[in-house]
């Protein structure tokens, strides 16, 4: 059996040994990627992404946790992508990962891997979505995409999901700076964690003003009547529309509470998806990123290998004495 | 006159305008830029980072307002670039610019710009390397670089400046996920601001034990003893090594309280850069970086030039069907 065959048939040390592979970005992993491809399409992808201290993992555990366990739900796989791009002071995913293990370990359901950046930060998106697509080919239902806010790579990462998470805290979102991030507008949900902390209301609050103004005057009142109950509720211009808005959920997740509308949220918003033919759009988006990030290293390699070693570094030393200017440099090095 | 030498003899209106060419990509801003960039490297760039909410902006005004009114120090003339990935909902940075003018209007030797990304973050870095090289070239002696710390390319804006500074606040740190969020290692220097608020103290310490962990034994009661003293201080190991140790110090921007010696560690590390030859490297460091920046736009200028529509058309529907993988989509439009 090839690797690929290895992993559709459910072998678990075959998708890691790949895994790895396609992190290091070695041929045989690429190639192997490509013979999965077609595989791919079918997992739900949601991306959990917000500032730093937030509990993004906590949370990431108990929907994991509820995916396994629903009531009266379906029972869902479930892979973890942990992007985490660790501090070389701290060493990083371990302790995340400790805490991890002990309440999914065993689960042969569940499967967890954590990305480290450590300076690779250029390559990350490209290896994560070759990570994440190794894993939807070796059929999981539910991929979840943790990644730390502090990163436009890493927004960009869970950006690219079916459904983006956006975690708050209490006390967050109150201030003017907060309002900037400029990461509401990529929520599909927005969960105000660690809700028993004091300020939960405000935060609520200023998340809600914040939503409010992004839709026009006529669907207002309908982000305050209706938000945390679409799509079953989607009515007037923001049914016609097909337009979604995004619930703002309380959860505390070392608790854990609220995670049962968590997930309800999850699995909503991809009805939504698909009801509006946004999936397609969604994936389509997503690929159309891949391949750019594909053609970018590719554009570069190829130019590398065609510039001579000796002509880079005059055109370089004559950029570090400010002769000409980095555009003049790519010019004469383009040119030649 | 020459936009160029209109700019060099002092004209604002030309400054303006020929930023705006710049950030607008136009190529007489190019050409413009070209001419000037012999005349860049003289101001001293300092980034500035951090988390939505910290009190970034006030922090950098207070900095100019220090740099303008120095007491019995130099005054020099500043430049403030804000690059504000302004939320399409929030209307961005109307409200903090406001702020702005009420202190720093009408001093000629102050100059602001804001720069939204407005969706378009992918030449956010490239625009922003333009507009610090213009400012350079037009004799501003501090260019302040203000980013708000949610995006990855945000923080790379700054880490390419002489002197980085990144802005936490009291009861942030504490954290285990706020350790992984991998931005302590791109201080020069840590600023606690907010440092009225309660928790203050633990903030101190969990940044100073982070800050401990990434230097080697021998060096570890160093930083303890040493930091926010260097590089006068600095003995042993660490000036042997000519190794930076980031002060960690506290502000309160509004009050305003602590500026003092934060501008006093700016002018210790360019000190520390020149003494220890970095300087140059850092130089080096960003020119090749907006090389970079400036080569992957003209290679996939080049690139979509000779690529024909209806070839880029097919094969994309072949990626988005699954039939191929975004690397083999790339192989198919390269090997064309």
């Amino acid at each position: 059996m090839t690797a690929a065959e290895s992993i559709l048939a459910g072998d678990r040390l075959a998708l890691s040994r790949l895994l790895t592979q396609v992190e290091n970005g070695t041929k045989e992993g690429e190639a192997e990627l490509d013979l999965l491809f077609k595989n791919t399409g079918h997992a739900h992808l949601v991306g959990i992404t917000g500032a730093p201290g937030t509990g993004k993992s906590s949370l990431v555990n108990q929907i994991a946790l509820a995916a396994r366990n629903p009531g009266e739900g379906v029972q869902r796989s479930v892979a973890i992508v942990a992007v985490d791009p660790s501090s070389p002071f701290s060493g990083g995913a371990v302790l995340g990962d400790r805490v991890r293990m002990r309440d999914l370990s065993g689960d042969p359901g569940v499967f967890i891997r954590s990305m480290a950046t450590r300076g690779a930060l250029g390559g990350l998106a490209r290896k994560t979505a070759g990570v994440v697509q190794v894993l939807d080919a070796a059929g999981f239902d539910l991929i979840l995409i943790e990644t730390v806010g502090a990163g436009q790579s890493e927004v960009d990462i869970a950006r690219l999901a079916h459904t983006t998470i956006v975690v708050e805290n209490p006390g967050m979102g109150d201030d003017i700076q907060a309002i900037k991030a400029g990461i509401l507008e990529i929520a599909d949900i927005l969960v105000i964690n660690k809700a028993d902390r004091p300020g939960v209301d405000n935060t609520e609050r200023a998340l809600r003003v914040n939503l409010e103004l992004g839709y026009p005057q006529g669907e207002r009142n309908h982000v305050f009547l209706e938000a945390g109950h679409v799509p079953e509720a989607l009515t007037g211009t923001a049914q016609i529309e097909g337009k979604w808005i995004p619930p703002v959920l309380k959860t505390i997740a070392i608790q854990p509470s609220g995670i049962e509308e968590l997930v309800k949220a999850i699995w909503q918003h991809r009805e939504y998806l698909v009801r509006f033919g946004l999936l397609a759009a969604r994936d389509q988006e997503r690929l159309a990123h891949d391949f750019e990030l594909a053609l970018q290293a590719r554009l570069k390699h190829d130019w590398r290998r065609r510039t001579k070693d000796a002509d880079l570094k005059h055109v370089m030393n004559e950029l570090y004495s400010r002769k000409i200017s980095p555009r003049q440099a790519v010019d004469r090095l383009i040119e030649r």
